[in-house]
């Protein structure tokens, strides 16, 4: 067993390897990295390493390795249970800079290779100038990077129409803890040459490997866009709007609730006026997405308007059809996440329930409350996928009553993480939605590929069961 | 450490957990597992032990656990590169009696709960009566098993209209190599609660664990459907025809291509006609499957006709419509296996290009192969997915020919196996499909889920890299 490098000294390495530029030890400058944006979750790291090729990450982690000092990677920071955030002495290994997008060749269908680094958005732009979609959509899509998503399954607005993040990732390049680099970028749709480590990569939190490359598969594009925001008068009324919308218009791309509450804490933070004429219990935000087709022009706008006028369940609604229009109805979705934390520090809980028990999760959750709680709802109806937010919890009450709402999810067969990951926000709970057997096989699996414990350490996984 | 249990011991315990009519021993019985069907694989083995339920399965495993006895899934037995035949000395473990299909709800889309051991034709006909399609179909639809084709990873005919059958596996329930049991089947469509350990075991070929549930996502039925063959002059035309037909049917379900002289083997074999009226070098099997929507009556069809109309590389072509007509055409090139089989015992070698290098592989392979050798193409067109079927190989050449054909592969930046995985008939060209950094991370994941090598050892990894 050889020496560690102690810690200065590996920070003299760094330096040398990045340039000075790009290893960061300024408290100003760390503080970015530091903390996450909710502020729930911060750290004192040692550095933060920001490498800008999968050669230098491959570098750092060897070197951490040789000095015994953990890394976390950190994509655009935009996580909500605590990944990425260091803990006190670690390094974060901000993916950042590995922000190419690079040609592939289009023999299998329509790909985009993207490093890391890349935030959704510039994919979305990247997709769109070749022609095609990207088919991952989500609210923080300016900060979210690619390879942060990637960790995190991040699944989103568009899974309803286009299937989970996993089954676009066509192949991506990673570095194990050993620094060691698997590239699977040949793309090719089938590929049966062993275990799917890429897979294996898909959600694994950076506890891992650090994802440096992401060969993703694109959609055909549909830029004929048009929203609606309907109210009804409770979730299971939006849940069978929703069944007969997805029987009847087979270009629904996205199907969001939003409840009275969260809708007017949006309105109010952002001056808003009132999106219909009657106020209603229960929003749902139908998005219908197509391409052009000759003899087909509207198409969708009339499936979707005629869907609206025909439902009973629908009191009242509205459509749009322009940017700006379709921009300001989605604003009232996606200004959840401002407006809330405007309101205050909330606990932030993403779970999903089968949709046939999401009314009854309605319903119960304020049961388990305790009172002067908040709750305020939203998600992506299509997955029962709930986006819980309380606010007027007390630090010390944050543990009892997340016990509470997890409890409450999985009686009801519900996951207690449909999209954000475990990280440290949810370690606790692990044991509601994975057996003991699962989490054991979980196990052996990260001290297979990280033995020394030097990716992300703590998070995803409880030491023991 | 404890002692092992003797190999008689073993035997006389495992009897008494299973019945002495599902453990077998008799020569007679044992022969139909002992060998793959191709003939080119078999073994000794210990027993053939058939639980039939996953209690039973982990009892198994446990009891051959303690006795160190090696066990080899088997499902239908109809893999190709010698996955699931017994070595000298193993316990075939056949799932073949788990072949229940359990009622699922529909709360999140249409989902099939089978056990492993329902044939992928029951699994169309359970789909079917709950008014859905099976997203995976292949030739050996009637003998393979769900456990296999998952182990497997099996591709087949679907992948270019509904993607890779790892998409449609919405969870498992899986006995490890240590006997412990992970159930994945709440089919949430988000749940990110660590791993996914069930896309670990999509593909790994029995090394990690022997499936016994699996949760099918289902598709909407296409019960409208129209099958074409079409002659053009080489496989460059096939692949132009293809890409035109991927842009104007938005209905195609499967591309098949087939050659001459594979066409003609078939014919012979089966006593059929020419089904043009002039021989052709290429043929594309083309087929569209739509559901009925109300005046669209024959719309796939039409548009197929418009194609085939239309395209200048088109010789001639017949369209059927009716199930005895599609039969026929599907006959000539689900034939191929039983054909070949007839005229001899070949290397069969199941590969992927690039569609751009498709024509060129066609056209170099008979350049790498030795006089003598008589190589019969055919496969998925869409994927690039060649099933090389080499005739007149003698036994001493295999080796030497197998490794021709799969450096061309891996030099145009294919893959060594598209679909039939590894087993070992591929063994020693692993390297040409994936870097020893990931070889390296493979194994540690197959010693940390099977430290004592109980499942399926010396497959799908070399004991070194």
């Amino acid at each position: 067993v050889g020496e560690r490098t102690p810690p200065d000294r590996l920070l003299a390495d760094l330096e040398g390897l990045l340039g000075p530029a790009h290893l960061l030890r300024d408290p100003d400058l760390v503080a970015g990295y530091a903390q996450d944006w909710t502020g729930r979750w911060r750290g004192a790291p040692l550095a933060v390493a920001r490498p800008g090729s999968t050669v230098e990450v491959a570098a750092v982690l060897a070197a951490c390795h040789a000095a015994g000092v953990p890394v976390v990677p950190q994509g655009g920071n935009t996580g909500l249970v605590g990944a990425a955030a260091p803990r006190d002495g670690e390094l974060v290994l901000s993916t950042r800079r590995l922000d190419r997008i690079e040609p592939t060749t289009r023999s299998a269908g329509p790909t985009l290779l993207t490093g890391a680094g890349v935030t959704v958005a510039a994919a979305h732009a990247a997709a769109a100038a070749a022609g095609f979609d990207f088919p991952v959509d989500l609210g923080s899509r300016d900060s979210a990077t690619v390879g942060g998503i990637v960790a995190t399954n991040a699944g989103g607005e568009r899974v309803m129409r286009y299937g989970g993040l996993r089954h676009h990732v066509l192949g991506l390049e990673v570095v194990l803890a050993d620094s060691s680099v698997v590239t699977r970028l040949a793309g090719l749709p089938k590929d049966n040459v062993g275990y799917d480590l890429p897979q294996l990569i898909v959600g694994s939190e950076g506890t891992l490997g650090v994802v440096t490359r992401v060969l993703w598969r694109l959609v055909p594009a549909t830029p004929l866009r048009v929203v609606a925001l309907a109210g009804v008068a409770s979730v299971a009324e939006a849940v069978a709007v929703l069944a007969a919308a997805r029987a009847a218009l087979p270009t629904l791309s996205a199907a969001e609730f939003l409840l009275a509450e969260g809708l007017e804490l949006v309105r109010a933070h952002l001056g808003l006026p009132a999106p219909l004429r009657e106020p209603a219990a229960v929003y749902l935000l139908l998005e219908v997405a197509e391409a052009p087709r000759p003899g087909r022009a509207g198409a969708a706008e009339e499936e979707l308007a005629e869907l609206l006028a025909t439902r009973d369940e629908v009191r009242d609604a509205v459509l749009a059809r322009s940017p700006a229009g379709r921009g300001r109805l989605w604003r009232l979705r996606e200004g959840h996440a401002e407006a809330i934390a405007a309101a205050g520090r909330p606990v932030k809980l993403d779970v999903a329930v089968p949709l046939g028990e999401l009314a009854r999760f309605v319903d119960l959750l304020p049961t388990v409350l305790a009172p002067g709680v908040r709750p305020v709802l939203f998600g992506h109806l299509a997955e029962g996928n709930v986006h819980v937010n309380l606010l007027g919890v007390g630090p010390d009450d944050v543990h009892a009553v997340t016990d509470a709402v997890l409890r409450l999810v999985a009686g009801l067969g519900g996951s207690i993480s449909a999209e954000h990951g475990i990280g440290v926000a949810k370690l606790p709970w692990v044991g509601l939605g994975r057996s003991p057997a699962d989490l054991a096989a979980m196990r052996a699996v990260k001290a297979a590929l990280d033995p020394d414990g030097i990716l992300s350490p703590g998070r995803l996984l409880p030491a023991s069961v």
